[in-house]
Parts: C-alpha cells; structure tokens; sequence
C-alpha cells in the first residue's frame, strides 16, 4: 500500500520549503508516494491556486491525500482545516484554496486541526501543521484523530464569478494563462448549447467565428477557441501564444455570441 | 517490483499538466517510480526534446517507460506510438521526438496507439494516451494490447545535420546550451582522431587551440571545449557562461581543425 | 525498506542532469524514494548550497542519505567525500558544500570517494562518482566500501561569519533571500535574550522597533522582523517582498540594539 499525496504551494522551487515538508511526510509514513501539481502558484494568490487544485485533483485514485498551501494568512487566526470528498482527503488553511473544488456540494467530514503545540512556526505551517497531518492520515491516522469536527457549512468559500448564461450569449472570464499562453476560462462546455461549433468568441482584441475540436484545425499562428483538456472554454494560438498575441490576463471579460443567422434559425425550428 | 517511468515535456512546471498526468497512472499501477526529466522544453520544439532524451534514457535501468511529450500536432493525425528498443519502452507522438535516439537503428517493436475512445481530449494526449498507456504497460499489459503493430520503417525520423568530417577538420554544430551557458555540439567523441588534444575549435568569436579533460585545466573565466559527459564536444568558460559570453546559440557552426605543423607531422608519419 | 534519498544542486530543470542522477541510483537500487531539495542553487555557489542544505537535512528521518552537488572544482584534485553525521549520509564535493552543517562539530566518519575508474567524466561527477556512491549505500555498502577514510579534521570547511554578539546589539547579515523576498539572516534566535520582542531591527533602509511573532502581526505592505521557521532572524514585508522594497542582498549587514530606555532597565533589574 502506497498512499499518494499531492503537493500544491507557492513555495516556488529555488528553496527547501518543498522537501522539507517531504522530510517530515516521510518520516511519519515512509512508503509515501509522492507528487507535486505545482508551487508556482504567484505569491499569497488564493484564487489561482484555488483554480489549480479543482482541475487537477480529480486525475488521481481514490483515497490520495492533496495539501494546499497557499497561505497569507499563516499564524493568524485562519483555520487549518482537513476534510474527505469523494474519497480524496484535503489538507490546508482554510481561505477557500480548498474548498473551491467542491463547487456547490459539501465535503463528507471537515476538521479543523490544532496550530498550538511544540514545535510548531508560526509562519510555515505547511510543514509544521499540514505535512504532520498527511503524513499521519497516510500512515493510518483517522481525521478524527487530527482535530475536531466543525460544520461543513462553516468553510470559507472563494467568490470566483460564475459565467451569465443567457439565451443567445454567455459572458465568463479567464481564469488562468497556461504554460503556453492559452487562456482557460470559466465557461464550461456544459454551459454551451448544441451545436456548440457555431458560437462566435471575442475577449478583447480576440475574435473568433467558430468553436474548432483541436488546435490543428487552424494554421500555425491562427488564432483558435476549443473545448480544454479541463472541459472548459480555451482561446489559443496554434503554435503560439494568446496571452502574448491578444495581452490577455486573468479576469478579462469573455463573450460568446451566437450569430443573428443561426439565432433565427435556431429560434424558427424551438 | 517497481517500473520506472519518466516524463520529457515541453509543459512547464506552473500548471498541473505534469501532476495530472502522474495521477492518471497512479490509478493504474501505484508502485510507480516517476522520474522528471525536463519539462523545460521549449514550447512546441521537438528537436530539443529529442536530443534531450537521446541523451537521458540511456542511464536509466532496463525496463524502464519513457513518456516524451511535445506534441504541435495533438489532435491531427500525427499518430501515437509506443516501442521498445534495447529492453526500454518509449511511448509519444510520432513526431521524431522518440526515434532520435535510435539513431541508424530499428526499434525490437512498434505499435499504434488508438487516439479515439470515451475520455480522449483532443488537446492532452500526454495525460489521455500517452499516460494510459504508460500506466497499462507498467501494470503489465504489453505493447500489443495497447494498439496494433505498425512497421519499424513508418517511423518519422527528423533530420538533424551529422557533422562533416574531413581530413583535416570536422565540421558540426550546437545542438543544446545547457543551464550554465555551456555548448554542447554534435561532434561525437570518437568522430576525432588521437590524439584529441591538438585540435583547433572555433566556433563564432571562441576560438581555443586545444582540447582540454576539464574545466580546472584552465583559469576561472576562461574558454575551453572539452569532452562532455554526454560523450559530445562542449564548448564553455570556466565558472562562466560561454553562450553569453560569445553569443553562442542552438545550429551555430562548430568547426575543428588539424593546425599546420600537427597535420604535416601526421602526415609525415602516416 | 525505502531509503530516502534528497538531492540538492545547482544543476537546474532545463536539463537531464538531475534525472541522470536518479536513473543510475535506481539502477543500483529500485525502491529509493527520491526528494529534491532544490536544484536552484545558483551556479557554482557553494555557499548558498551549503545554507540551503543546513537548514534542510534535519527534516528528513534518520538513514537518509543527501547527495549535495555544487562543484566549480571538478575534475581538479577535490576531494569527494562522503560522511555519516547524526545518522545521516551526505555525499558530495569536499570544498564546505556539506561540512558547514557540521556546525562545530565532527562526523562519525568520513571516507574519500575514487574518482578514476571506468566510465568516470571529468564533468559531471554528480551522476559518475556521487549518484552512484549514494545507490550503492541505499542498496546495503557501507561507507568503507566506497573509499578509505580520512580524517575529519581533513574536511574543508567554508568561513561563513558568525554574528557578534555585544551586550546591547547584535551584528549578523543576511544569508539567503527566499523566494517571496523574504531576508533570512545568520542571526540565531537562541542569540537575543529574553524579552526577544524588545529589540530594534535594522538593515539598510529596513527598520523596525520591535520583533513580531507572526507575519499577521503587522498590516499588509508593512515591514517586520520575525523568528524564521528555521529559528533564525528574518526581515519581511506582510503580503510584499522586503528584498525588493528594501534592496536587500546576501551579506548586507544585519543590526540588532536594546533601545536606551530598555536596556537601562534592564540593567538595573539585572
């Protein structure tokens, strides 16, 4: 048995904040599997964390332990918190990092764990408090045995603005720039009516006529929106980089429209 | 037992891609031992990729999966390949990425992997194909039962220049700079004749009129091409950086040759 | 048994090199469990490694082995050693990289390791004399299996400055700056007496009057000095980054003073 646990900070790599919270996982179950997503979240950016964590977590096998440690608030008053949802226990402060992967559910059990005791910093908690809490629940621990059970309802929740879904437009925004300059934003494929291709997009100087199925339907240096790995909306450049392209950044307003042609048709045939 | 598997990406570290991908073949196999072996490939550059991993895999033990992922052409019909070569298992696209480093040689086996199926994004082969199939080998499965076999020759192979090699000179070229700035080129070791200290290299405005064993033969700050440790001729400064220094960059002409008096004197005696 | 294995070294992620590393270790041992420290060190800087490393060994269990690899001397007659300190192995080059962790005290043992042989580079002994020291130790040698020893008064030991500490100040520098800009200083906080709150702070045009606990102490973009995670003196700005406000820089003088009116009544209560 080799419990995963998954690593999520803004920690950064040039230090050993990382590995030293390895060092403690480790020496309380040594058979850890370990697995960072990132700690190249911007410095105390709760939001893009928060944004990380929701679509990563889900590709990993039932009963992995996720620490997240975005943390402004360390050694205040902010809770620390561990809970279970769908078979997967969380771990970190509580500031909404966590619970922005529940969307509109409810984790099975939340406890808050204690910050006091010997040997705890007041200002690297996620190895003195988090690390100790995932190293023991993967050593067998229950959550019970970290801390007391506090109501679900109690969790801090993030305001991330969910997309305007009207008859013939949706207005959402970006999320994140990834690694490559495509934007992610916060229009789900769901939200999108069938036949989902014929949908213009514009996001400032951005603009396209069609929804395409993969960055190889256009040319190199193309401008393109697709459905993400993440089953979101995704405005890209073949080959190249949007963000760079179209001076995109989070929280630019994103609009889809439906053409007036293919509005009237759809209104005449419901 | 615990199958090794490492990853080559052009993915960068700032989002999760690479977690999501460990995650996918956690599920499959969890004894998994996973490797990093960049993820700082320049986005969409599949020569750089491959020289990296021509150079990497070789120092891994046998048995052991590498997934190699810069992939401009995810979603087209750039096909999805897995093969074995020398008791390793290399699973990408079928871009040249992988068969770089079989040099004049023909991989043991090939297989096609299938791309459609419930669940297969068309922009993130590396976590929807290319990580299945690493985590089904890994479990188990052999190369057969992920896809159908295709010839070893159908491979697509780039076509990175060979060095010319004369009488009296060889002419190369720089393939990687590496993070300390130095220059590793395609001039091979065994391309140049003993004795291998008497060689001019020139290369833009470096110039050094022998070929040192290591980087202490010369004075901090000065230049030197020496045998790398990948076996390739390097060209560096001691303690510095020989790319800022020079201008060096990636396809820059690399030349050595015999000086006057060393070429007579061989001649004579040959 | 999984032997834990850290890493640390100034090699970067562009390149394979750290995963060379790790691929001869498992080929000697496959169950290792691999963690980075950091491969940000920047190149050739010894000093920064070994500060990197002190701070970070003693998080890890007892029997793990740290390989630290900063190395400008390679190829020249350094020494590599390996040593066993508190029940810890730590391989790399003799040139203070590992022995300033020793603080004043001495190793159990220490042995030099051979760096002639078969397939030895003269530049990259990381992955040809140390990658393979530390998988042969996981694997069951012993130390005395992988060279002769020598005398631990032999280590080569780095002068890094130890703050003066007078009756009513206390002059130390910074030693690293972190990756949110954050000062952290070779100031011990077993150094300042008891009230430690009491003290002003001061370093270029950093001040402060008093030394907090934590950094919610202080409102966001305010400055403050706290006692790191690593119980040393460290120099911060809530939310923001002093070493950019403030221009700090590794060796900056760092001053610590009693105010007059406390230390008068210290003195007289004394």
């Amino acid at each position: 048995m080799r419990p995963v646990v998954t690593l999520l900070t803004d920690f950064g790599l040039d230090d050993t904040f990382v590995g030293q919270m390895k060092g403690v996982m480790l020496g309380l179950c040594p058979s850890l599997q370990l697995v960072d997503l990132t700690h190249s979240v911007p410095p105390q950016s709760v939001v893009t964390g928060a944004v990380h964590l929701r679509w990563a977590w889900c590709w990993f096998p039932e009963g992995t332990i996720h620490i997240a440690v975005v943390d402004p608030g360390v050694g205040s008053d902010r809770r620390a918190i561990a809970f279970r949802f769908r078979g997967h226990i969380f771990i970190g402060p509580d500031n909404g990092l966590l619970a922005l992967l529940l969307g509109e559910q409810e984790p099975d059990q939340v406890v808050e764990l204690s910050t006091n005791g010997g040997g705890i910093s007041n200002t690297f908690h996620g190895r003195d408090v988090f690390a100790v809490a995932a190293g023991r629940i993967a050593a067998g621990d229950s959550l019970l045995d970290l801390g007391h059970e506090v109501p679900a309802t109690s969790l801090i929740r993030l305001e991330i603005p969910e997309p305007v879904v009207g008859r013939n437009s949706i207005e959402g925004e970006i999320l994140l720039i990834d690694h490559y300059g495509n934007a992610m934003t916060n229009i789900r494929s769901s939200m999108t009516p069938d036949p989902i291709i014929r949908w213009n997009v514009q996001c400032g100087e951005f603009q396209v006529e069609r929804i395409s199925s993969t960055y190889a339907d256009v040319q190199t240096g193309q401008p393109l929106a697709l459905v993400s790995s993440m089953n979101t909306l995704e405005i890209a450049v073949r080959d190249g980089s949007a963000a760079a392209r179209y001076d995109l950044t989070c929280g630019m307003q994103v609009r889809l429209t439906l053409p007036n042609a293919e509005t009237m048709s759809k209104e005449a045939t419901t």
